[in-house]
């Protein structure tokens, strides 16, 4: 009887271990496993300070560290523009990690741990990391009715309207995910930003969150509505240069750091895509964000002033952002960064770097990433983005002799601050970014934002050790897929600098032949593509709009000319003849046939490879990606056909013969009507 | 000005030859371009008969031909059991059609045009033919409602309620393309048949088409309602044995043959799927049919009495035809002939041929074919048929020393008359059979039908050059595709023996999870399968159903061991462990997944075949096969996942590395509900 009972009590233990150990994806790639009561005794984890953060540090290392004593110091000698760097070293069995601040020693403890779940040799350690970027931030675009503008991973994480009273345990986990790579800002609302944000109540939710992150050495920013001063102050107008304005603003900078003393400060999207901003009462972008900044400099707040500014005017909207900003170079305080997208349009599958980088050197300037896929195929493709980040973080601008990459342009401006931000893809999903691999751009983000001279295969690798295995049979080919997942989607969504000819407003699907008659042109595909019965492509050289003239020589000359303007870039520089001779021998048309079916083929090896996988990681994560893997095969099969049957209307030219054929119709595939709203 | 009208009068004539030169498929294989009247004056047509079919084929020559002159000779020491034979030779420039009836100068005439259209060589002619069968028969599932069951071209061509006053040019055309192909006798309408066709107003539209048909040597049939004479002459019963019935029997058939002298007969499903028959009454199915054929046995009419019986008892369905029909052997009178299906359960894409073939050596047999895709991807999907109907037809029954072939049993009966049927493809659709290349599987039954010896390859080839293009770079690839699309039916359907496992009713897509809860398990496509955690497929040998003993020796043996089953029969014969090492080495897993993907890789080489011969033909039927492709491609990939995921829960086994994975959910395909009917 004893012996069933105990054999009851063993079947319902592993029973529980087996529960326990079911992957959802909600550890992201914090899957360790806590010590035990015996492991914890045969180790001591000393730290003298009990500061928030440090403490965080020392129970994180508590909780999950296996292996010997670990020391956290804090250096009173570490360099002042280092704050957040460590040191981690072996001395006999014991570690010691020490740093000039306690978010040093968090990191640290992280990096440790990160090592022990990637199974990397633990003695001999002496590892120095200072960050690339003194502000690594998150944006998310969530608004305060708990949709998030182009979230695929679910309703906003934020319960506005259960704060400050009831606290999600996800609030904790989301900072200490964070932490672990490194993220140390984030701002927590929609650039398309309700004025209720910075009422009162709001406030109260907002210091609840950012009494919750504190620990995780995690600061919070708002995204403000330049119109709140009349919106919410009962001002005439919001007019920067009236003193109630600014007295508005200086007020409520005031009351926010009264709750928040750490408070980072207000991101703004102003003028862009009907936001109000200082042009509507004839001020400059330099008048409205200095406006705040005065407001915040007493407190040490930044102003982080979005460039993304464009209006329907003749003029090519790529060259629109240039033409408005860099005549302002010098007149924007040192506590405004402006945050300018990586390229010249809108976060599209590949384009050249934002000829904004480097052309302001009396302006602090930053990258804004999109990590959240709005054009990448939503959380149902897998891509990879490391490989997008580092593109045009290592995209040279020439106009520096040294560091005159958009990384070094970005990281040692002309004021103390230098910061990164990537709007986030995070939601209330479980898996928290509605696609597993979806993480993993998250994760690449924050780690790139610590240090941008990382590679992309090796961020995968260090990603898929942590969230799936070490196993190499497994990471081997899983990052050799995910360093290619982007290009794949280039090649089967726009080859060859084709840009922007997404299906309205959601912009999930192809819709080359999109058009809305009265529609803004700006926002319709012919505007990018041109395609006609000589060509396509967007002339942007002299004999167009002339937008490769705000690239700094040689780039100007290189993109420039049809014949050393990269394979990539073409169709957004050059109105290209449908017979051109490519530098592989091939016509311009018959290589758009050939780089869409490859994109088609790379997603099909792609499904391959993971099914090869199945035996290596656990069921549910296999065959959720499994699934989402099926849609982006589907999917690529679609864009494929959309594209090459609708540009054919123009080139009146063959598909090659060796290639697949299209499944779809033309005429089918324009009825294509998807019940997707850009926020969900 | 002159000028100017002249111009005008050119440029409309030219338009005028193009809008005649529309390819919409409305000529089938008949598109001779009509002689000019100077052509015709080159050469004579001498015909001294001035009968009705004589005088048809004297006019097809007059309007056609334009190769010299042609004497039409009836020939008196004709062999009598040759009725419809020929003989074409050349007499210097001269053509002499001989032949001894009527009949045969049609055929002849036909000949002669069919290698004029071919541009073959017309010089040095000697060519003598007879038909293989004398009844070489189209049966109609057409319903009095204008929709035809199983039809896939459009409602049907017979105008019910306009005839017998309107009269649609569409009749005379298709006795016409009929006659050009030695098909000689119709059924009119559906074997699940209305009482009502008996009527005395149907007769007169029955006795209008049978005129019409009459000058291209062709007769009509009638499928009759067993249970006519009680609804329709208000007996009691319609009991085969009681006098009144066979007398209401004799005055029907007089009344017809008053109307229609040279009426053929009537087409019998009885006690089948719900349809009344002798069985009601406690006869047999000879009891039934003697019936009939006494009241059609004055006029020398034909009983045609379907074999097609089948009930959801515990017996094996592929057993029960022979079960029942082989012990009234001997019993049927010599004016009845048992209708048989090729296969033992119902025009699956591959059956063994019917074990009734042969075993029955006192009654007359024929086969019955389905040439509307029913279990071919309807309309949707190139297949053509010519393969499958000589495999059955090709088959060694074992029966005779000599001649034991179906064809050689079926051609050579105990009883005088021989016969072939094929259910009919044809409906009002412009092109006549929904799919232009459907158009080749009613062309090869009746080019069959006459000569069972012609090969798959030679059909293919005379079709595309009458139909397309006699250009050998396009008939060369494409006969090749179409010898090839029947085996990749099979292999994206149902390979190695699988069968039945179509979606429940319209029998368009697959639904092998297909279940109805109290339905007949012989509807059901897990009767058919049998798929479990062991293996899949119906254990017809001695272990299970032992079907396999129907056949003779060698047959019974050969298909009964699983080393010796052809790999096509496998699953038909055998339930067979996944894990089976087959013939290629291969598990059976392995190769079920291998065969689907060939399929789908079969058919996009024939999109890719296809395409390459844009240029060789004129732009509607290019687009239109085009478009149908593409659908056959969507769809092999549908079956491929459909299948492949379903059996897979069985299985347990991966699919293996190399192929190409499923795009699909297994649960999102099983919600797929088509809103097909078994009729249009």
């Amino acid at each position: 009887m004893g012996n069933v009972i105990w054999y009851i009590v063993c079947l319902l233990g592993v029973l529980c271990h087996q529960v326990c150990k079911a992957e959802d994806g909600s550890q992201l790639w914090l899957r360790y496993a806590r010590v035990t009561t015996n492991e914890a005794a045969l180790r001591k984890i000393h730290c003298p300070y009990h500061d928030a953060v440090a403490s965080t540090a020392a129970v994180e290392l508590q909780d999950y560290w296996r292996q010997g004593d670990v020391d956290l110091q804090l250096n009173k000698k570490w360099p002042k523009r280092q704050p957040d760097g460590y040191r981690i070293r072996s001395l006999g069995s014991k570690t010691v990690i020490s740093a000039g601040n306690s978010t040093g020693l968090l990191y640290g403890a992280f990096h440790l741990l990160r090592l022990q779940q990637q199974g990397a040799a633990l003695h001999g350690l002496d590892i120095s990391e200072k960050p690339s970027y003194e502000l690594r931030m998150l944006n998310h675009w969530d608004n305060l009715d708990g949709t998030v503008e182009r979230g695929y991973a679910g309703h906003s994480l934020w319960k506005w309207e259960e704060l400050p009273g009831v606290i999600s345990p996800r609030y904790r986990e989301y900072a200490r995910a964070n932490a672990s790579i490194g993220i140390n800002a984030v701002v927590l609302n929609n650039v398309n930003a309700s004025p209720l944000i910075l009422r009162g109540d709001y406030l109260e939710k907002v210091k609840t969150l950012a009494d919750i992150f504190r620990p995780y050495g995690i600061r919070v920013f708002l995204s403000i509505n330049f119109s709140a001063p009349a919106l919410l102050g009962n001002l005439p107008d919001s007019d920067p240069l009236r003193p109630a304005v600014a007295g508005w603003w200086k007020d409520k900078a005031d009351e926010i750091y009264r709750l928040i003393p750490d408070f980072g400060g207000f991101l703004v999207k102003a003028n862009s895509e009907g936001q109000p901003g200082p042009q509507d009462y004839g001020r400059t972008h330099a008048d409205g964000a200095n406006m705040l900044a005065a407001a915040l400099r007493p407190h040490r707040g930044l102003v982080l002033w979005r460039a993304f500014v464009y209006n329907p005017s003749a003029e090519d909207r790529a060259k629109q952002a240039y033409q408005e900003f860099v005549p302002l170079d010098g007149q924007f305080d040192d506590n405004v960064i402006l945050q300018i997208k990586n390229g010249p349009i809108d976060f599209q599958p590949r384009e050249p770097f934002n000829p904004l980088f480097g052309a302001m050197p009396r302006t602090s300037q930053m990258v804004e990433f999109q990590i959240t896929q709005e054009y990448l195929g939503f959380s149902n493709h897998l891509v990879y983005l490391a490989p997008l980040f580092k593109e045009t973080l290592d995209a040279q601008t020439y106009f520096r002799p040294e560091a005159g990459t958009v990384a070094g342009i970005t990281q040692r401006g002309p004021h103390p601050i230098s910061a990164i931000a990537g709007v986030a893809n995070i939601g209330e999903d479980r898996n928290w970014c509605g696609h597993h691999f979806a993480q993993a751009n998250w994760y690449a983000f924050g780690r790139l934002a610590w240090n941008t001279d990382l590679s992309s295969d090796s961020l995968a690798r260090e990603w898929l050790s942590m969230t799936f295995s070490p196993d190499p049979t497994l990471v081997n080919p899983l990052s050799e897929l995910m360093v290619k997942s982007r290009e794949a989607v280039v090649n089967y969504m726009m080859p060859l600098g084709l840009h922007h000819i997404f299906a309205f407003e959601h912009h999930y699907g192809p819709q080359p032949w999109g058009d809305i008659p009265g529609g803004r042109p700006d926002w319709m595909p012919w505007y990018y593509h041109n395609a006609d019965s000589l060509g396509i492509g967007f002339d942007r050289t002299a004999t167009g709009s002339n937008a490769v003239a705000q690239y700094r020589s040689p780039l100007r000359e290189q993109f420039g000319q049809i014949g050393s303007c990269p394979d990539q870039y073409l169709l957004w520089f050059h109105h290209v003849p449908w017979n051109h001779r490519m530098k592989n021998g091939r016509s311009l048309w018959d290589n758009l046939c050939y780089t869409y079916q490859l994109g088609v083929d790379q997603v099909r090896n792609f499904q391959r490879e993971w099914d090869s996988l199945e035996r290596k990681m656990d069921a549910q994560r296999f065959k959720e990606v499994q699934s989402k893997l099926k849609i982006q095969a589907r999917d690529a099969v679609w864009w494929r056909d959309a594209c090459l049957l609708y540009f054919q209307t123009f080139s009146k030219m063959p598909i090659p013969a060796a290639l697949e054929r299209p499944v779809h119709e033309l005429d089918e595939l324009k009825k294509i009507r998807l019940d997707l709203k850009h926020h969900n």
